[in-house]
């Protein structure tokens, strides 16, 4: 019987030789993931379960969320999930300071590879999708019942086939590509199903765009959104020191409740408006109409806060300030993309331009800290989700983009065109 | 009649040829400043004294603490001062990761220099004596009537002379200087005084030395803290921007209620311990003891954030790594301050031995976010206050030190000698 990569993945770690799509599976885990929101919340649950973790290399808990430590609560949470880590001996030890953010880290480290079932206490845990895995989000109970058993239930996702084609033009990256879809499919156009990006477009996207859009495969209700494994994928695990892993391909004739064709080409820059990822405006729509005036941009996150999004907005700021009166934070994903940004010359720009450079942390992408809004505020982020007060006030309007419109419209003070700014792409 | 500088400053702006300690008199004010937790509390006061500021060039609001945007309260507050300073049409806008923390800030950019009368509603305001002026901390309501109509009352104060002589030793810096000075007199040894700094030790202190001295003057109970002008802080002056100031002399027999003598070269590495700022002991004593293992560094601040501070932490730091679970938050005073630490090698040599390196902020210092304490956890940190639950929760514990010190603790994961971990220093 025909498969898609998602059901392949599914049913090797369920031990059979095939999974239907509605079929409830137990399946084998390699990668449980906590961060200091939901960690604390499950160690509770895994001590009534015998109090310790199945695999000391499958258990990582991630401080990233409100760390650096916004308050007491959030160091209590931080120094739980670190003092569980410690007394159960895990491999992969997880500090403040010295790390990233969880959907960027645990690819940069080689612990998330091609061909394995991943669960992660957060809704963004789709994003290892891009290294053709297959990574979903889960609540607490299960996440507990994952790291101390090794196992979930899963109901078999149906599929979407979403056919890529053509080539990204310059200014238009992977989170264009994605706001484009959701636009056309909406926020529940996915619901419960995985999302499978196939075509020769595939190729023409970095990795790094790769994550952007499997990252927000939620947003469009997806359970897991994945990609197939090709050489940019192999040379991305290989160098992240990844030596074994397993590469799955769909059936040329497993099934689909439909496909979406995009043409990459034809993809415009994209603004996903309040209060829903799914409300996409090209570039030229919001050219046409009155000028968005903004108080904040935020570029990075787990969306878009790789060395490739950093460098795409660098590019545009460079001999470029600021608008007044306008603060820009800028958040690399990890320390290693940090000291990228450093070493290669984007952390001048972007403070010459007049923006914070940000630690590491998921701050401002859930209203937790470190860029927070007022009431009436308006934001260009390159974040996930802009529903009503993720970022801060409920009357905060959230404005979703790509680094390279961020970045554009940084200096303009308005929501602009990175075609119109020029720099270097 | 023979006046001390602090006497000799005030008098000027009381317009009178002589102040006695005890007077109390009104004096034209040449900077008045808020920040973003004070700043918001003043501004209904000023609307009832008219509503507006006395001189658009001598009103600043600095928003530091609680930003980036800790929460939705904090994006108000900075709200709150951004708009009043664009409606009154103030001189100096100051906008969250374009600026720094206010007393590193104001120097930099020139608003505070020798001969001023400043006051500041924040305790460290006390800082600006490293440049000869008199400056202090006020509260809201003397903040608000200092911006509507440019003058303040104050008690004239008596007078410490603390006469410095000798050279510091290396590993030994201006932290090290006021903790022997607070842990000698106490933490009220000089209460309501002016620190009046002289002898030829003066000259071998830098200015960043100095800064973080008279910061800390506060911390004696210090009305100010006030050192004499020489070529080091007029050279200061002119790369700041500053084309004219006043400068003011003790008289040769002016009165003091005390002298305390200070032999840099014999300061010893200084820790002030749990939990006042004169509960000083030397390295010596601390290595005599049991180890005294931390969680938590923090190398920053308005106290200990500028590039010399930062860049003799680095010295020590590069080529090693931060101890196994503990984290480290450098946190640069300005974003002029970052760009150096990035364009100079700093910052790869923090982020490379494992240091968050932040944007700039107030944050851990007051526990307001980005580095708080959990119950039960210590914390060496270069910055100005150790009280209980200063930095977080009421039971941890903080340690005040150098940077020196700072880092060569980040190393150990216990409070250590820099002057055994080498570096170039």
């Amino acid at each position: 019987m025909a498969m898609t990569m998602t059901q392949k993945i599914l049913a090797a770690h369920a031990g059979k030789d095939y999974v239907a799509p509605g079929e409830l599976i137990e399946a084998k885990l390699d990668l449980v993931m906590a961060n200091d929101i939901t960690g604390p919340m499950a160690l509770p649950i895994i001590k009534k379960m015998g109090g310790h973790v199945f695999d000391k290399d499958k258990v990582v808990f991630v401080p990233d969320h409100f760390t650096p430590n916004k308050d007491i609560k959030s160091a209590e949470n931080a120094r739980a999930i670190l003092k569980f880590s410690l007394d159960e001996g895990l491999t992969h030890i997880m500090v403040q300071g010295k790390n990233g953010v969880e959907h960027a880290i645990l690819p940069e480290r080689g612990l998330v590879y091609a061909g394995q079932a991943v669960i992660g206490a957060d809704s963004h845990t789709c994003t290892y999708g891009a290294l053709g895995a297959f990574s979903t989000g889960v609540g607490t109970t299960d996440i507990a019942a994952g790291m101390a058993k090794g196992v979930a239930w899963f109901k078999v996702p149906s599929a979407i086939k979403i056919h890529l084609t053509g080539k990204l033009p310059p200014y238009v990256s992977g989170k264009d590509v994605i706001l484009h879809i959701i636009g056309r499919i909406g926020v529940d156009g996915a619901l419960y199903q995985s999302m499978e990006f196939t075509g020769e477009g595939v190729s023409e996207l970095s990795m790094d765009d790769r994550f952007t859009i499997c990252n927000m495969g939620i947003e469009a209700g997806g359970k897991n959104a994945i990609f197939p494994v090709d050489d940019q994928a192999r040379e991305y695990m290989r160098q992240a020191g990844v030596n074994e892993w397993v590469e799955y391909e769909a059936d040329e004739d497993a099934q689909y409740v439909k496909t979406v064709e995009v043409n990459l080409s034809e993809v415009r820059p994209t603004v996903a408006f309040p209060h829903l990822p799914g409300n996409a405006h090209t570039i030229d729509e919001v050219e046409a109409a009155d000028k968005i005036y903004i108080d904040q941009v935020v570029i990075g996150s787990c969306t878009n806060g790789r060395y490739s999004d950093l460098e795409k907005a660098a590019k545009i700021l460079k001999g470029h300030t600021v608008a007044d009166n306008v603060r820009v934070m800028v958040v690399p994903a990890t320390q290693k993309i940090f000291l990228q940004c450093v070493d290669n010359g984007l952390v001048d720009i972007f403070v010459k331009a007049g923006c914070a450079f940000n630690t590491p942390s998921c701050g401002p992408c859930m209203g937790g800290h470190m860029g927070v809004l007022a009431k009436g505020e308006k934001c260009v982020s390159t974040t996930n989700r802009n529903f009503v007060g993720r970022m801060g006030d409920t009357e905060a309007l959230i404005y979703l983009a790509s680094p390279e419109v961020a970045a554009a419209s940084a200096i303009a003070g308005y929501i602009a065109n990175p075609e119109k700014v020029g720099g270097e792409n």
